[in-house]
This record gives structure tokens, sequence and C-alpha cells, in this order.
């Protein structure tokens, strides 16, 4: 029983779990660089006032917030955007537009009552600044999907549900929603399927629908594709306009080959406050896990923390239910350890040899390891099995004064002689 | 003028200046896995008593620490050490030994005077656990020395410095300093030449040590080499078995080739209060710049912190003063962009195909760009320019009707036509 314990929802990360999340922040960062996209980061603590008002609701209730030394009030970041959106409000002046670019910090969140939940995650973020066309939000999504697949993900595994926030504010104003009962209206509908139907019914009660009100809007989810709702409220030339949008999103997605998946879905709203636009989620298919990423379009962010105004468009991917999502599907790379060359000597007469041997070799890029104090060959040969050598040199009085080493590999069994100057002696 | 500032002492990391981070984080990983050591990381935020007692003075009165929502003290890592010792006291039983692990992680401090300095920075960890033969001291230096003759710094650049703890003690004890007064007079010597010698020898004179004493003490540190000392004071059985130890160390590092990048220093004595045998420290070789890399063997640590006793010898090497040094001898890289294709269309009617071919070339894993907004071929070069893309895929109507596409490589400005299918379309 050790007598210090990590604070709970942390998490160790010794080799073999450091394995997985390397894995996927690899990927990440991979397919970021593929689509053209540097990499930034800032720092994990901010001044706290810089999520306060900006945020959801849910995030500023989840702060890690605390009084400095100093006297300032900061907290730990709980999202990425913030902290680009101050970045950028300094720079954004000076850079080309559209701006690409993408981080994966990790993140912080403090809720006091949930026993066995995560406080932090590592988040990859991907925005695109500057950028008003869809294709801007296209090229996002498209960054996530291929996020996932290059992780060996295909669209047996994971869908893309995409919506739009303006759309859907439209559609409510149609079906009778005030606009001041708009924000209530989506936070009833980003709780569809996980409260009940009458909970649902009595939210939008609430918020003063009348029973026909109330079932109009309730259909907009039946099922409702985008042919429907043009049919129905097309009219109007906000619904058009949002539509337009919603579906030459869809049609760049299937340019690109993605159109298995991504589907259209009214309910996504997303939490934060700031998307103004296209907003997405990506859930596996059968259903069992939290959303994989979420995303949209948060056009006036930036003049939120003081820059100019830019478009903007982004997500952010949890690595957490990633990580559990590849490991039920079996994608989940085995811990193993590898090293090229271990150096086994004879006696300790062949130390300085093996020494200035391992030098050489690692000069040229190579990993090489040995045992540090004197131990039998046998013991030599077993640390080398630990350690995933895939050759061991063999150095012994004879082959020293010969000017040669032994070399077996360890995958086949078979063994060399070579000269020392080959091997860099 | 900004709104929001980020907080004192952090760093904002924008791609151009994320790029020197990553130069040395990449280095710094590429030779740990030379030498077969793993990654590892811990959480950024600890329970505040696994610093405390633990750590040297200087880091605990500088703790980022503050009580969490649920009533914990909680402090942002000032070291990693701590965290290491944390998770072995859990797991070092069931591992191989010796343990080879490495992690790179921000670490946190809070001084309230020091303005313009930093509160934060990256740090590269390297540690060899359950190994007390000297050969492991000589190991992890030797990392700390590749690590930097990996980013182009050679021994007219930088030297390390190294002591014994031991030894430095049993040399006071042989001088007449009780050994309740050692870890002041191991605070006094830490201070030589950042202190007037006036003041030196009134802080040994406060432990009680006489004139001649004194003038013994101070005499240690006069050029003093192993060979002066073992002919003083050898016959004392502790300063000869330190000292064989220390002779050990510059032995192997011979051996390894790296002997004009180690000096012995027995003014190195090292703030931490853990450390028990070798301790080191990596100068610029112009001394302008503070230490670069601290380290050594703390052979008591893991006991204290609930684990069974093992012996460890480590260094910390930061990444701030290691990037002036870079800067200022131009070893730090220009910041570039660069992407593998830039795909230019004469009209909207190619978007569709440069999709396609853009998804095909990323899934072989090339970069690639593209304007998201319709835009002028012109305004589309300049993009392709400014993004640094190696070669340039204009894709017109008549070239979409012949199942072809232009490729302008933009180092060497020539042009070919390749079919569509050779790229991938």
């Amino acid at each position: 029983m050790p007598e210090f314990a990590r604070l709970p929802g942390f998490r160790d990360f010794p080799p073999e779990e450091l394995g997985l999340k390397s894995h996927i922040l690899d990927a990440w960062r991979r397919v970021s660089r593929r689509y053209g996209f540097e990499e930034y980061d800032g720092p994990p603590l901010e001044p706290l006032e810089l999520y306060v008002e900006k945020s959801g609701d849910e995030i500023v209730e989840q702060l890690y917030a605390f009084e400095d030394k100093g006297g300032r009030w900061v907290a730990l970041r709980p999202e990425m955007t913030p902290s680009l959106a101050r970045i950028l409000a300094e720079r954004a002046r000076a850079l080309p537009k559209p701006i690409r670019w993408f981080t994966a910090p990790q993140l912080f969140r403090y809720e006091r009552q949930q026993r066995g939940r995560l406080r932090e995650h590592f988040q990859w973020n991907v925005d695109i600044v500057g950028e008003t066309d869809v294709a801007a939000d296209a090229e996002v999504l498209a960054v996530a999907i291929d996020g996932l697949r290059e992780l060996g993900l295909t669209s047996e595994d994971f869908r893309a549900r995409v919506s739009h926030r303006g759309l859907l504010a439209a559609l409510l104003g149609r079906c009778g929603v005030r606009e001041e009962a708009v924000p209530a209206a989506f936070t009833a509908i980003d709780k569809l399927g996980r409260e009940t139907g009458e909970r649902t019914r009595a939210r939008l009660a609430e918020i003063g629908l009348g029973r026909e009100q109330l079932d109009e809007v309730l259909s907009l989810f039946e099922g409702a594709d985008t042919v429907a709702i043009a049919s129905r409220y097309g009219e109007d030339a906000a619904v058009a306009r949002d539509l337009r949008s919603v579906t030459r999103c869809f049609e760049l997605l299937d340019a690109m080959g993605l159109a298995d998946y991504v589907q259209f879905d009214l309910t996504i709203v997303r939490g934060l406050a700031y998307y103004t636009g296209t907003v997405f989620e990506l859930f596996d298919c059968r259903g069992e896990l939290r959303a994989i990423c979420g995303g949209g379009r948060y056009d006036r962010l930036l003049e939120l923390v003081g820059g100019d105004p830019l478009p903007a468009v982004g997500f952010g991917m949890g690595d957490v239910v990633l990580a559990e999502l590849l490991q039920e599907r079996r994608l989940a790379p085995p811990y193993s350890r590898a090293v090229d060359y271990y150096i086994v000597t004879i006696g300790p007469a062949e130390r300085p040899l093996a020494l200035r041997i391992a030098r050489r070799l690692r000069d040229r890029g190579h990993s090489v390891s040995y045992a540090l104090a004197d131990q039998s060959v046998k013991k030599q040969f077993s640390s080398a099995n630990a350690e995933g050598a895939r050759r061991v040199v063999i150095l012994g009085p004879e082959e020293a004064a010969a000017g040669v080493v032994k070399v077996r590999d360890m995958a086949s069994g078979g063994e060399s002689t070579i000269s020392l100057e080959e091997l860099g002696g």
C-alpha cells in the first residue's frame, strides 16, 4: 500500500499505458499535417475570466479554478478554444488566412459529485480561422473522420452527425418558438434521447409552447431529412440559406469519399454557448459510448476575447472515449519493448569495447542496450529478450582479439561473425 | 490591445515558436530511445505532501499550490522525480531491473518576487532505477550529453561538471566539519562563485569552522583533481570508496568517447535534498547561462514515498536555457511551413475532382492543401507559396476532361503532365 496516491480522476502513464495514448496522439498529428495544419500550444493555466460567460454553463461549473499566490483567479484549461481565441486576438491580423492550426493539449475539469470519472483528458483540437465558406466546415469534419480512420476505425464503427444551429433556430421560429426561448429549446433538444419524451415535452411546454407547436417541434426530429425540411419550410429565407449550407457541406464530404461517415441529425445542438452555424458530433455506431468528438462553427468567439471578428470552425476529440472504442474493437496496439541491439559481454574486460561499439551504433541512430553491472551471459540474454532486442552483439576475448563480433538475429536465431569496422567499432 | 492576457510567466506556443520546442523534445525522445529508455508520464497535478520535505527547500518555497474544491491540498508538479517515485512505489516490484524510463513533462514554479522569470518549462527526465553500479551514473550522463550533441552542440559549447556528494561529505569531515553541519556547508559550497569569497567564509565560519579548517575546506575547490585528493585524503575509507566511484564513472565516459565533455568539479552540490552520490550539472562553456541540466544519484527517495528501497540515478534538463543556447549558437531551426501538394483549381467545376485527388494523396500519407473558397489562380499560387508547397497540382477543365493534371515543382519551376491515375485520382 503506497503512502502517496495520485489524485482521484488523474491518470499515470507508465510505458505500457503511454503506448496507447501516443498511438492516438501520433495519428492525430499525422492526419493534421496531411491536411496542412500547423501545431500550436498554450499554457495549461489561464486567467479564470477567459472562460466565464464564453463557454457553456456545464464547463464553467466544472472549472478547476483557484486563487494563486499573487491574488489572481486562475483555472486549469477546461477546453482549448478560448486559449486559441486569446492567442489569435494578438496575432491573427498578421497571419495569412485561413489559419489552419491544431493542438493536442491536456484539459481539466473538476466535477465534485461523479466518482470514478476522469478529471483530465487529452483533446485534439483542429480549427480553421478566417474562412466563412462551408468548405472549411467540411474540411475540419474530414480531418476528424480521418483521425479515426487513421486508427483503423471504419464507417462500421463510427458516424458523424451533422446539424446547423442557425437552421434549427429558424425552424423553431417557424414552429412558434420566440427568439428569447431558443436557448431553452436548444437545451431540451440537446437532452432528447437521454431524457424521457415526457420530460422533453415538459421542458418545451415550460417555454410557452402550445400542444400543436410542441408536436410540430418534436416532428422535426423524427427522421426529418434535408429534403423533407426543404419541402415543408423551404420558403423561409433563413431556413433556405442554412439548408443550402448543410447540403453543400454534405456534397463536399461526398466528393472526398466520406459520404458513408456522415448523416444529417437535427438533434445535434452542442452544449457550448459560442457555436453559431454547423455543429457536429461523432459517435460509435453501436451507441455504447459518449460522443467521441464534437465541433462546429463559432464565428463570434474571437470578438468576445477582444480580437477582430473572425469566422472560425473546429472540433475537439478526446483520448478517453476513443481509447475505449479502440480497445473494444481490438485496434489498440499491444505493449512491447524493442531495441535494435543488445550487447552481451563475456567478461568485464570487453566492457570498454562494448561501450565504444554502443556509441558508434547510437551515433548512427540505432537503439542499443546492455547490462550496466557485470552479469552472467545467461542473465544478459534474458535481459536482451525482456527488452525486445532484435539483434544481440556478443563480445568475447577471442572476438575482441580478432577484431570481430558475433551478431545473433533474435527472430531467426541465426548468427554471423562480422568485423568491428562493419559495426562501426 | 487584447482584452485577455496570458498569465505572467507562461508561454504561448504559436507554430513558429512551437517549432523550436518540438525540435528539442524530438531530439530528447530520439536519444532516450537510442539508449533503450521507455517513455512514461504522470499527472501535472499531485498531492502537495508529495513534495514537502522530499524536495529541496527552494522547490517547496516555489510550489504552485492550492486547495481544490474537495478540500485537498494540491500542487502543479515542480519536478518529476517525486511522481516517478510515487508511480514506481506501486509498480517497481513487478518490473525487471534496471528500469530505464524517460519523460518530458511541463513543470511549474511560482516565484512571487522575480518578474519576467518563467513559471513553467519543459524538462527532460531520464532515470535508471534498480542499479547501484556507477555504470548507471555514467549511462545517464552519456544520455544528457548526447541529448545536446543531437541538437548540434559540441564540447566547444558545453561541459558536464561531475562530483560526488558522499566524497564531498567525507572530505568535509576530514576538514573538521561536523556531520550535522554538512548540509549548511553544502549550501555555502553550492553558492561558491555566485557569492563573494567573504560571504562564503562567513557562511563557513557560522557553522563553527576555525580559520585553518576554513582554509582547508576552501583549498578543496581550488582546482583539486581526483589525483590530488587521493594523495592527500586517500587513506580515508569513505574518501577512497567514493573516489573510486568517481574515477570509474570518468573511465566509462572515456570508453564512450565522451571524455571531452566531462570534468571533475567538487563545487557541484545540487540543491535537491535527496541526492546521495554522484551529482552533475551541464553548463555552457562561456558561462553565460544558468545550468542546462542537473542530476545525480538518489538511492533513498523511493523509500520516502512508501516504496521498496531502490537505488536510482537520473537528471532533468529544461527547454528554456537550452533554447537560449541553441539560438545563440545559431542552431535553432528556422520556422518554415511545408506541404507536399497544393491543388489549384481553374474554376469551381474542378472542386469535386480536387477533393477526390486530395483524399487519395492524403490516404497515401502526403500533406495536401487548397483554397477553401473560390479564388483566382493567382491568389491560389500565392497561398501555395505561403504554405510552402513543394508541388502544385493544376486542375483545369481541359485537364479534367483529358484525365490528366499538370504538376509544377515549386523549387525547380518545372511542369509535367501526369495522368489522374498516376496521382491516385
